[in-house]
């Protein structure tokens, strides 16, 4: 097995997405756990572009990781000594190489570019660090300059050459070139691959120059960076785990953190990651058509690819135009509920008609028509019912709400605000239910809303209970404020239902 | 050059994302923009699924478009009925080949999968319609098996064969080898691929694919579909067109029409496209950091492997912690601001300390920081300021809103309502603007709230004047509502300062 090693650049190439600025507290706290990840190497910033940076990149080296940590360096004094000042060891420094960089970026000839290098990295190794150096565009470079610049830096002492295909221009024949060509050119110094993700083959490049015999990737959490992003860290590794190259490669990262990782560098980035993304979207694991519900109860290996539990997600059915009756029960099931044959036939057309209408069917929308069916109002309709509601926000003033709701048919109100609209009335509703019940109000999510100020809008948010079981609902409306509200009122129902229901009550529950 | 088939999927595999529903209308909307788009078969929908599902595929058929329409069936004779029945030439017909399917899903033998495939391709033949057969999860299936099934289907008269990767587990490597044993199975057929991203490669499988001989890949507009989406007709037809084949290959897709296909869908589906999504996403062309800033002003394809416009986009320049001097002075530039060398110096230190603290700067961010500088407010400062607002909503109540503008010294008081919060606000803020200055809001997007209910949230709105000119601007905050007010206000100065220096005003300006 070849252990592959992972150097995630987060916190460098993916704070350079437009619009991230990532504090230095933020970077410690996304440093720590790309380390409990199990990432090789973490590149920590760019140090001298602002006073902040340099302090961030200092304050992550403090921590004393397990992966070496590493700063990015134009082949200048300047950056290089940064690099130094903020207490790196590791250096990541580059020069364009391409035609196209040379002339209308620096305005410098090749023969400059390599003397640039050349003492750059010298330079560097003086100063004790050990250097990985990229030719910035390679994929772009002249393929005999490439060979000779890379030559030259090897004698110059850089430990590693990296190849950056900068704007996503390469596909995986062609990277497996270039690692091959670069491994010849440095008498054999370990190659990098540094991918983005321009055309969607990011991730497919790097597991080529993997096959071709590069020893690392630059990667990051959520695929995010410059323009379309870099190779995804989840995707890479994962492939690289389970598909069919023979079980030739390992790599450090452990997959149960994965999702962790994701949705704390999506969080902190504030930069969202799309429900259809592999590995770490919404809808990885998710499914709707009766078909792929029906499979995977039987089995999950028809639809999946892998175990959601294996990157510390879970599964998660839905119902909808496409559901199936074996899906569909296995969902009410979860619920203690078990229609006859007609009256699953019967619950199955609600369902399908709310599809047809462009309608989603949430948990409690389906019990309830479950309830309507069965004449069973008491065990599957919902336990809690918002009954007034009223919220305040402005200039000058703090958001405030009002929030009354009946709870198995007692009145509750409370009033609060909060530092939004939504965030007001949450707290209202969290006063009530923590009085009523030890329910918790977790992530608040919200998704999707174009064009237009009168589209609707998904919430989704995730209730807990004090024994640490969770449930996730969701509600979409044009009222964002309301919406939010309706999910949350939605997400207690299930986890009372849950909660009603019990572990294992009932004969013949699919296995969890 | 060979001429690739584009089969979409988008109203089929696309809708079958968890928690998508289309009505008949959206469908038949998105099917006219996708025959605009230049696809050569479009798959409506999977007609037995329901009443709703039948009307909207008929619909499809009745608009008369130049590609192909395709509906989905089983290999059972309701389902092909169905298809038939909804006015299809065209089916799609599958079942699942591989081990996993037959035991644990169909519960059949080898045999009788055949059986039934060879007497589902006959039944569609005898009711007049061209037939594609899919084998399901044709990447986990035995290759003898395969071949075999495949061999059967061409006997009895399918006129072309799919490779579904169900679970998005095959390789470039190995999506190749499928595609030439098809091909040999089927003594020529035209061979599709159909591949699934769960671990990121689906652009690269079917590129692969198409490099081994295959006819046509299946794909979907922004890449949705079951659980982590298909391969993306966007990523994969411009893969296609601009890396290195060779110019081997060419599609009927009109590249400048592929933005608004994908708005249209995100906004239809409810499905968000996340920022660093390629080609389609909001920043797979634009550029904060000062390397890459400088040099897509010099040069634009230093840092961008295509033209924006050629896929219907413009380019978008930003500043924040990783600026260079010269990105910002052409984003100054822009206003007709032109700092002298200490002042541009005296501004980026004022945004970089910005970036540090994790703050986004806007343009009018910008400006103002070049207004303090530069000791020239009026130029530089906003002209429209926030000075009061007031929003209500709740239950039984209409989103009602109070704002007060102050434009250019004088002061305008609105009330207005909405269907939420944020349009109640905004409509109250066009019927000022729309009073004081033909400026109307037009697209408004949310992304990414995550992290409890205090989180910031981002909002971006487009706002346009009555020339056609048109602005984005950007706003981030804890109170969506007071946020999306805030954007607006920020679009309204950017477009009025716009305006103010005029095209072409000042010389120097780089050209646009």
């Amino acid at each position: 097995m070849t252990r592959v090693r992972i150097f995630d650049t987060t916190l460098r190439d993916g704070e350079q997405t437009p619009g991230v600025s990532l504090s230095p507290e933020q970077k410690v706290e996304i440093a720590a756990a790309l380390d409990g990840l199990g990432v090789d190497a973490i590149e920590a910033g760019f140090p001298v572009v602002s006073d902040g940076e340099a302090r961030a990149v200092r304050a992550v080296c403090a921590e004393g990781l397990s992966a070496e940590i590493c700063g990015l360096a134009r082949t200048e004094r300047g950056d290089i000594d940064a690099a130094a000042d903020a207490g790196l060891g590791y250096v990541h420094a580059f020069i364009a190489t391409s035609d196209i960089h040379l002339e209308h970026k620096l305005r410098i000839s090749r023969d400059a570019a390599v003397e640039k290098a050349v003492a750059a990295v010298e330079y560097a190794k003086s100063r004790g660090l050990r250097v990985e150096f990229s030719a910035e565009d390679a994929t772009r470079t002249d393929a005999g300059f490439l060979a000779r610049i890379f030559g030259e830096v090897a004698r110059a002492g850089a430990d590693r050459v990296d190849i950056p295909d900068t704007v996503g221009y390469s596909t995986p024949a062609h990277m497996a070139e270039m690692v091959r060509g670069a491994a010849e050119a440095t008498g054999g110094l370990p190659v990098s691959v540094h991918c983005h993700d321009d055309f969607g083959l990011a991730v497919a490049n790097a597991v080529s120059g993997v096959q071709a015999g590069a020893a690392c990737a630059h990667v990051t959490v959520n695929g995010i960076g410059e323009r379309a992003g870099n190779a995804s860290l989840e995707e890479f590794a994962m492939a690289l785990q389970c598909l069919r190259f023979g079980e030739a490669y390992e790599t450090g990262i452990v997959p149960a953190r994965i999702y962790e990782a994701s949705r704390l560098v999506s969080r902190l980035a504030g930069v969202q990651v799309q429900p259809n993304k592999a590995i770490v979207g919404e809808n990885a694991f998710g499914h709707e058509s009766g078909i792929h519900t029906h499979g995977v109860l039987s089995n999950p290996l028809t639809y999946e690819p892998i175990s959601p539990e294996l990157v510390g997600r879970t599964r998660r059915l839905q119902v909808g135009k496409h559901a199936g009756i074996h899906g569909m029960n296995a969902m009410l099931e979860e619920y203690g509920i078990r229609p006859d044959r007609e009256q699953s036939r019967l619950i199955l057309e609600k369902v399908k008609e709310a599809g047809d209408r462009g309608a989603h069917v949430t948990d409690v929308e389906l019990l309830s028509m479950a309830g309507d069916v069965m004449r069973d109002g008491g065990a599957a309709g919902s336990i809690v019912r918002l009954e007034g509601f009223s919220v305040s926000t402005g200039i000058g003033t703090m958001p405030y709400a009002f929030v009354r709701l009946d709870i198995d048919g007692k009145r509750f109100s409370a009033t609060d605000y909060g530092v939004g609209p939504v965030d007001a009335s949450l707290n209202a509703v969290q006063k009530i239910i923590g009085r009523a019940s030890r329910i918790r109000i977790g992530d608040y999510g919200l998704a999707s809303i174009s064009g237009g100020s009168g589209a609707s809008c998904e919430v989704t948010v995730r209730v807990e209970d004090e024994k640490g079981g969770s449930v996730s609902a969701k509600s979409v409306g044009e009222d964002i404020v309301t919406t939010s509200v309706k999910a949350v009122i939605d997400g207690i129902n299930r986890i009372m239902l849950k909660r009603a229901v019990g572990p294992g009550a009932g004969p013949g529950r699919p296995p969890a």
